[in-house]
């Protein structure tokens, strides 16, 4: 069966569904309601974020749209040093999507949320002309612990810069899948909800994370450099990339730096901290090829000595990346 | 200028669109910090949602996809007797959009919700292939003052069913601007916060309200008669439809009934409050062609008594409805 507009109407066929497809997958108490809006009890600091996903093919090495619109935003959420806790989702589909798809990806959606230990809470779902895609859109709610103040101008001079593995997995895995390219190149699209927690259990005195997502490393330490009002340093030498990986990027003359990932994130951490921290993240799933890729030091702008020793001017993206890689 | 992929890199191009065109219009002290997700303080009960905006044309008589994806959200958390604090958004951009547009709709989006009192404090921009459109998503925080217990299963034998406006006003504006027909009907795209406001005010104590949109009066009815497990039963002849739009929907054979609407609502009350809830919600810009529509009885399902005495049942929107109405 596929979707059809009359799956949009709000009516019959909208409910039909609603009951078959994600009231199976996603049935909990808030949901079962059917409201216009959950309510929820929450006290204290929260963290709230959105993402769109509108990533192709929806289905990938190591993953699917679903997998990634939940790990998504419960990554942006722990980012922030929160627990997540809660998401909605709002689905555009096109018509001629296979509703053999959807249910597929729906089922992904909520054994990733299940992972994750978060609720989704609230839904939507409208039906566009197309031809059989759809886009995912998440938002989330997590809790901050008191005491807890990770942001991105939290890092100072003389900071450490953990990467969490390696670069540019889900960006080769999806040019590999539009070029038709064989190879064993899987996205690392995931949680990174055992490194968090694995840094706070362990006492860690986390500055700033960020996921290090489209737009690649290079474009997220430009960020931070400037919401902190530093200089970062790396060593090109230290920064983790597989080998098929490196392989496939140095054929298609692209920078793993700037190449897009789903499951990856950085941790600035005190200098005194680092070593502690790493061995915590390496102790982990999505941890262990994790590595210490420079600091921070007093200035600004992002700069990376090569290996060659010399050191060089590391920008933001410019042009297009990959479109539609998330 | 138009949108292009570049714009959806996550790099220095989707920099410079955040920076001239959502920036301009959203900026805030939550949003300027430019994290991967909003801190805030939340104590209490919330009321969270999402909804997703495919509306086309994007621009029509009495509103945009911008007003009327502020508006949505705004109205579903007011329906849960919330006070709307906070937005997401999340846009999904199709290439060649002129970013006058765009501009357009944000500045549209602004000012919507300065109106309703509500903080845009996080979002994501997304480009895909396509024609020039573009799709919004908004998710949606509001707090539910202590005492309050808004739900569809609240309502009860003995209370009445008032409905704030004319019904079909959106769906006769958007198919008449797809159809290319001249007439003067504006879609009634609005925040329904005065009405709330007055009926909470006047202490009125209401047992259940819902925004009437996509799926129409109908369609939500038995939505509410199954959650309560009581019987709806309306007259025909209370229910108020403009003119103007009677006579449209007459010649494309379109029952009122199951229109959309984006600025409707209903409220349902004890009988003895009835009159007053009347009277406060005539008071207020939105409600102005409020009216008592029905009531509420023991048993099951929706029925409403015709012009001619007779009664029928009125059961859920079968079929497509108008596509991307909302």
């Amino acid at each position: 069966m596929k979707i059809t507009m009359a799956h949009g109407s709000g009516g019959k066929t909208s409910a039909e569904l609603m009951e078959s497809v994600f009231g199976k997958h996603f049935k909990n108490s808030v949901l079962d309601k059917m409201e216009d809006a959950a309510v929820l009890d929450i006290n204290g600091k929260v963290a709230y974020s959105t993402d769109s996903f509108v990533v192709t093919p929806v289905i990938f090495k190591g993953g699917d749209i679903g997998k990634l619109c939940v790990c998504g935003t419960v990554n942006d959420l722990l980012m922030m040093g929160a627990e997540p806790k809660y998401l909605t989702c709002g689905f555009i589909l096109e018509e001629g999507l296979e509703v053999d798809t959807l249910d597929q990806i729906v089922a992904s959606m909520a054994a990733q949320a299940k992972a994750a230990g978060v609720t989704i809470v609230a839904g939507d779902t409208k039906v566009v002309e197309g031809s059989g895609g759809l886009y995912i859109n998440t938002s989330g709610i997590g809790i901050i612990p008191e005491g807890r103040d990770v942001s991105a101008g939290g890092c100072k001079p003389g900071d450490k810069i953990l990467l969490s593995g390696n670069l540019g997995d889900h960006h080769a895995c999806i040019l590999s899948a539009r070029m038709e390219i064989e190879n064993d190149i899987k996205s690392d699209c995931g949680c990174l909800k055992d490194i968090t927690d694995a840094l706070f259990d362990g006492n860690i005195d986390v500055k700033t994370m960020r996921d290090v997502t489209r737009g690649g490393l290079g474009t997220i330490l430009n960020e931070i450099a400037d919401t902190s009002g530093c200089r970062i340093e790396l060593e090109e030498e230290a920064i983790p990339v597989d080998e098929e990986v490196r392989g496939f990027a140095d054929i298609l003359g692209l920078d793993p730096l700037y190449m897009g990932n789903e499951g990856k994130m950085i941790a600035i951490v005190p200098s005194d901290q680092a070593e502690e921290a790493l061995r915590l993240m390496r102790d982990t799933e999505h941890g262990k090829d994790a590595a210490v890729i420079g600091q921070v030091k007093e200035g600004n702008g992002t700069f990376i000595t090569t290996r060659l020793g010399g050191s060089r001017v590391l920008d933001v993206l410019y042009g297009e990346g990959l479109p539609r890689i998330c």
